[in-house]
């Protein structure tokens, strides 16, 4: 970690960093070197000052002629949001979302790699999927506390999801992507990201209707 | 809709009234008649006073003494909620991803149904996935205007989803999920979401990894 300026950082700066590294990439891969804040902001959806300020924290000073070198702002930024060596996840639920998740994420991004999952269907014990092994649900204690694991994909059904939460938290889980469609609770120092599926369709679809009737 | 009230309704509001009313459904369906504000407050992991003022916009007044009857919250959340005779919703890009959404959703909620999908693979043509016909990316526009869909979800790759987004919106979509791993541009009026599943894990990484950090 690149010391006490990432000590404060926000949510919100993660999630930009995250975004910006792969606009980076994608659209500024090949021919660019150097890239204004108000290209990267164009892209991003943000103002040039808020790309600005978001750069601040990965020690990059760019310089107002030329921009940001493309290359050594990914580098930044990597240093920020990596693991030196990788991190790796689990999933914990292999239904139609958890492989849909194991797939999408499938060699998509070189810093992060779902290494463990876990279900309850015994008949998915000891197979591998997207190159990920899948474990029985009671093994999911053993399995974390011998590995380099410290954050989770929980895509169970509401039902079980605080469960499986606090058994997480138990073997060492610092940070944990919820999809299940049910509010978690984890001990403070613990990062809990929920995302509900149900809960973004139906505003999408109020939201979609109140424009419709205001159109009319 | 509901008059005036919801005319400035924000989006974070919506949201908590569609966890809410899943968590009166799920937690309270048998045997409870009544819920106190603070009863829900803790199960949506919010406080009470922010539970008494998202209902405020349900025209529920409760009861000091017996709190909320649930069954009427549950039909006040939903007349707010969804449309009168359901809302039809379009999935655009059915790959694992997509498959997955058609496969959650279905059935999921009463108001709301995936009712057609687009995918530029023409062997999905004609297809019916979870109950959804699956029709040929060239077919959008003229099926969503002889449709009543409003929104849509977009689960396409990063490069396709601006394209799709534009096409939606020249069809008259007014509402946009978004899991493709890209920002997009809509025009004023057409409410967008977007859940870039990327940037989520990358920010649970960050903050699983500098919590360990912190710990040692």
């Amino acid at each position: 970690m690149n010391g006490d300026k990432l000590r404060s950082v926000s949510e919100k700066t993660i999630n930009r960093l995250s975004l910006y590294r792969r606009l980076l990439e994608n659209r500024f891969g090949k021919g660019h070197e150097h890239v204004f804040s108000h290209e990267l902001a164009e892209l991003a959806c943000v103002t040039p000052a808020q790309v600005r300020r978001d750069l601040m924290c990965v020690d990059n000073s760019g310089s107002t002629s030329r921009g940001y070198s493309v290359q050594e702002l990914v580098r930044e930024i990597t240093a920020v949001l990596d693991a030196p060596g990788g991190q790796r996840i689990a999933l914990v639920g292999v239904g139609n979302l958890g492989r849909a998740i194991l797939s999408y994420f499938s060699g998509r991004r070189p810093g992060i790699a779902i290494t463990a999952a876990f279900d309850s269907d015994p008949s998915l014990a000891g197979r591998v999927i997207n190159g990920c092994r899948c474990h029985p649900m009671s093994e999911l204690s053993e399995v974390l506390r011998g590995s380099e694991i410290g954050a989770a994909i929980v895509a169970v059904p509401a039902s079980a999801a605080q469960d499986i939460a606090d058994r997480l938290v138990a073997a060492g889980v610092r940070g944990i992507l919820n999809f299940a469609p049910v509010p978690l609770k984890v001990p403070e120092g613990v990062f809990l990201e929920h995302r509900d599926m149900t809960m973004s369709l139906e505003t999408v679809a109020f939201f979609a209707r109140r424009s419709l009737g205001d159109a009319e």
